[in-house]
């Protein structure tokens, strides 16, 4: 039976039909692997994803994490699925070889990666944010940091987390008020209160590395004061043993409507019930320079925003198939006019209306699944390109997808997740099935890492017009060729060619109109419908991407391809257009409403 | 502190201001009534509401009802909340003063109805179905069936339920296999299994009436085939006390992703666990004439219909109020441009986007409460016009909206609640605050009695349709006359008033579009855009007419109207469009997809 977390067809269509991933391997950083090293990893992910993860995700949800006043319970199945995660090598394909890692592409250790989130995205969380923070530290560590906190995370013995909110700092980082102390040996003593923080404390490996922002004393007030540090749950002897415990424990955990697999704590740092090395304080080592640490983060963090819609999109495509799957087997009612009951009932999918919620979950979830693996390969270029120019032109372009690529995917395949629960019927929504879970699981998406809204913002107060909005405008040339290449090809191509022609206009006409009087206020009132719209517009462009890709080729799964980029032309982007009306003619009545008449 | 359940002053002008709810009180069949009946029930609702439900909807969904294989057990505060609702004489209020009511407008009582879905959707479907039950009997039993179950109903000493799906019979009716043999004394003897029964079994009251559906041998097939039959739990005695134990038996719970506290079990009818009176089956009553239970049955479906798009609407209100508290309250961030961190926070109802997503709230909740009321208001006038052809219309009317009302609140509340997690941002998520629950809780509506896309066939496919269109004609004639006493009032009535014209031209336009070719497969491919976008032109008429109502009148309450019509008007209403457009494109995209390319 085919499996129901990913489709591997449609993965090796993206990766080798479309997005030409082999050429990678002529690279010098990736010259080492060939497709068969990038399909063994494809198929281990496969493997370990379908065998280790995806039989304890219900679990993770039945029995989610507790704390005791002392420590964090988590199910023993997920300590065995990383154990099993790193025995077979998965934690370090993609990190660098400098530290031990294969170096494998990005776009092929995001498809890995999807498997696991695919799976169980509680217990996924932990590999991902670990390797988001091996990786900050290799940026922006020092030698002897990369040596002792990288390499056990490269080897699966440790975790990592990111430790950025605050009570009464969330989406205002600028008011967060954990301090950090120089001490007398170069170490820093680090005290406060952080929470949300993903995988904050566990059992599972044998130490935990956190990255945590805090404010060094006598620094410049607000964000440019945030200075960043390592503070490991244990310190780390010389040797590489581990010493004594920090003063970093877990005040409590969150209690969550889904993601329940993934422990969500409020840690406390430097409260006193440690005294490593006999003075008070949780031990910390600064990354980097002082007052750096949010641009730091950013590099996790950016990472992170990919891995979300990543997620996002993961869940979306597991429901996709299981709900499509069950289409393909419910019996129930008979052809329209045909109401015999004498007569068989027929699966549900040859239903018009559940074809409909079928396909439109298919041109969401195979839609940002392409986004996703575009992203991932801008990172690859960034990292790998041989001209600098090249590789400038990648970093413009993730800079200004980065909003959409967190945002599109965990609003569009949250909503393919209750598509699948539509299909399903009344048992879609027991927890006898799947689709529940994952509608559960997905609604986080849209929230942490930069809520929607300051994806929003980001996208239409800051990557839209920077540099002379140098970024949009790539994003719409960069499209605009492939509806030239589309248009080449007449038919439906050169149709949807034209339609994606006027969406980019208006794309880029839109943030001229909004910011034409130069109030912020008023230019970025309606930044949201921007952000969802761009967001529609973008995918358009990736499912052409993906029709040029398919043209000219017979079968099944081209046809499946074709179906859901006509979806999309026809039913989805033209949503646009009203959105677009709205945000041009700088619409004040959101930000003209007092707040006392709500 | 204001309620968080509902609006107590939006119900005051929408019953009072709006819907001129006192001029019932001058027809013979409220004449017992006055605007202070009026007032103390809604009073009174509120209270028990507050001080009786609310208090153990998070207990309802932490501790779900469970099946010991005998008994299933619910919390015991389900059955105080009930009886303190039977002592104050809830149950009774609607009831028709024939069987022992109070025989309040239909209007009123779904006001009362809404304080109890939004503060405990689960424990309020024990009496909404009750009172179901008991309306379809008083309208088809027998009076001595009215006797024996509709009287301990209106007291409530008995609860009711509807019994229709089977495994194999959920959408498809003409399936169920439930049958029904002749005794010789008159009753009969009911055999089969039914599932997704709200309410099947528990012991908060001393019995139970089922409605089931179920065929009578030798009947014709399909759903003229179906008869109604009353099966109590427990036999009762000419003297109304209980006899013996009916063989209608609780096989299993579902176990839901929310709607928690509402048990909901299947049932197996005369498989031989208990023999009453001897024999074998499960003894049931004929309510009415053979061969005519599913026309009965949908004297309380579309009731049950209009109660859940009522639900859906509370569920979303008090979601909407609670948010607002939130955002009030909480403290994060400064305004746009200010980035000094020596500033104080701003409470989140001062950024904009956390006023978009407040306003799109209220104009869903509002729009659909109106909704919910017009639809109230309609049923009165259908029992108690003076002039038939007045009634007729009424009844007219309400069969066009009834898939509306159904389904809009069920779609746009959903998301009204997805925008109250997300203004509670990371907290939203978690079990701590209410939000996440009425998020899982809603989400049943799309689903039951009646799914989403029947709602859309029964609406493009016959309502819109029959006899001659009729009905979709007078529901476009009297929004035109909304449109015309707005444009008299000039100013922005006059401007909205010319957007619902174009809109409802498109209603009518499309419906003649899509049906030009006759044949139904095409015309009902897109039967769920046009059902989307007819809601969305439904309710944007029904904010006109509020903002005509609110005409002149000044004060804070009148802002916030006039805010939330237009964030519909501007925002909302534009999204039809493209739906309209496609529609009427006659688009074959999910028609001809193929299955086996999904």
């Amino acid at each position: 039976m085919a499996s129901t977390l990913l489709s591997a067809r449609d993965l090796q269509f993206l990766l080798y039909e479309w997005l030409d991933t082999e050429a990678l391997t002529r690279r010098p950083r990736y010259a080492d692997h060939s497709k068969e090293t990038f399909d063994g990893a494809l198929e281990l992910a496969e493997r370990v994803a379908t065998d280790h993860f995806a039989p304890h995700n219900k679990a993770n949800d039945a029995n989610e994490p507790h704390f005791d006043g002392e420590r964090v319970h988590v199910i023993p199945e997920v300590r065995k699925a990383l154990e099993v995660y790193a025995e077979t090598g998965l934690s370090s394909i993609a990190m660098d070889a400098s530290v031990g890692g294969d170096q494998i592409p990005r776009v092929v250790s995001s498809a890995c990666n999807a498997y696991f989130q695919a799976a169980n995205l509680g217990s996924s969380a932990y590999p991902s944010l670990t390797s988001g923070n091996a990786s900050l530290l290799v940026a922006h560590g020092s030698p002897e940091q990369v040596d002792t906190f990288v390499r056990p995370m490269v080897e699966g013995r440790f975790t990592g987390t990111m430790c950025l909110s605050e009570p009464q700092a969330g989406s205002s980082l600028a008011d967060i008020t954990t301090r950090a102390e120089a001490a007398d040996d170069g170490t820093y003593r680090v005290f406060g209160n952080k929470m949300w923080i993903s995988g904050g404390d566990h059992e599972l490996t044998e130490n935990i590395v956190h990255l945590v922002l805090a404010k060094l004393p006598g620094g410049p007030p607000g964000v440019k004061g945030i200075s960043l540090f390592i503070v490991p749950k244990y310190l780390v002897n010389e040797d590489g043993s581990l010493g004594e415990r920090n003063d970093v424990v877990p005040a409590g955990l969150n209690h969550k409507m889904g993601y329940r697999g993934t422990v969500n704590a409020l840690l406390n740092f430097g409260e006193g019930r440690y005294t490593p090395q006999g003075a008070p304080g949780a031990v910390g080592y600064l990354v980097g320079e002082p007052h750096q640490g949010l641009k730091y983060m950013f590099h996790m963090m950016d990472g992170a925003r990919i891995g979300v819609g990543a997620g996002a999109m993961a869940v979306g495509y597991t429901g996709y198939l299981k709900s499509l799957q069950y289409a393909r087997e419910r019996l129930q009612g008979r052809p329209l006019g045909a109401k015999n009951p004498e007569e068989p009932q027929i699966p549900i999918i040859e239903h018009t209306d559940v074809r409909r919620m079928l396909l439109a979950q298919k041109s969401y979830v195979e839609g940002a699944l392409a986004l996703v693996l575009y992203c991932a390969r801008l990172v690859d270029e960034k990292a790998s390109a041989e001209d600098p120019e090249t590789a400038k032109s990648a970093q413009l372009l993730l800079d200004v997808l980065t909003p959409i690529v967190k945002s599109w995917p965990s609003q569009w395949c949250l909503e393919a997740n209750s598509l699948a629960i539509q299909v399903h019927g009344g048992y879609g929504y027991t927890r006898e099935y799947d689709v529940e879970q994952h509608y559960r699981d997905n609604r986080l998406n849209a929230i942490h890492e930069g809520t929607h809204g300051i994806q929003a913002l980001d996208l239409l107060g800051r990557k839209a017009v920077m540099d002379g909005g140098a970024r949009l405008s790539l994003l719409v040339d960069t499209a605009r060729a492939t509806a030239e290449r589309a248009r080449r090809l007449g038919g439906r191509e050169a149709e949807y060619a034209d339609l994606l022609d006027a969406a980019l206009s208006r794309t880029a006409e839109t943030v001229a109109a909004t910011w034409s009087e130069g109030d912020p206020a008023v230019a970025l009132a309606n930044a949201t419908p921007y952000l969802e719209a761009v967001g529609h517009v973008v995918v358009a462009w990736l499912w052409l991407e993906q029709l040029v890709a398919a043209h000219g080729k017979e079968g099944g799964f081209y046809e499946g391809k074709r179906a859901a980029a006509a979806y999309f032309f026809r039913h989805e982007l033209p949503r646009t257009g009203p959105q677009f009306d709205l945000v041009a003619s700088r619409d004040r009545t959101v930000l003209d409403v007092s707040p006392e008449v709500l």
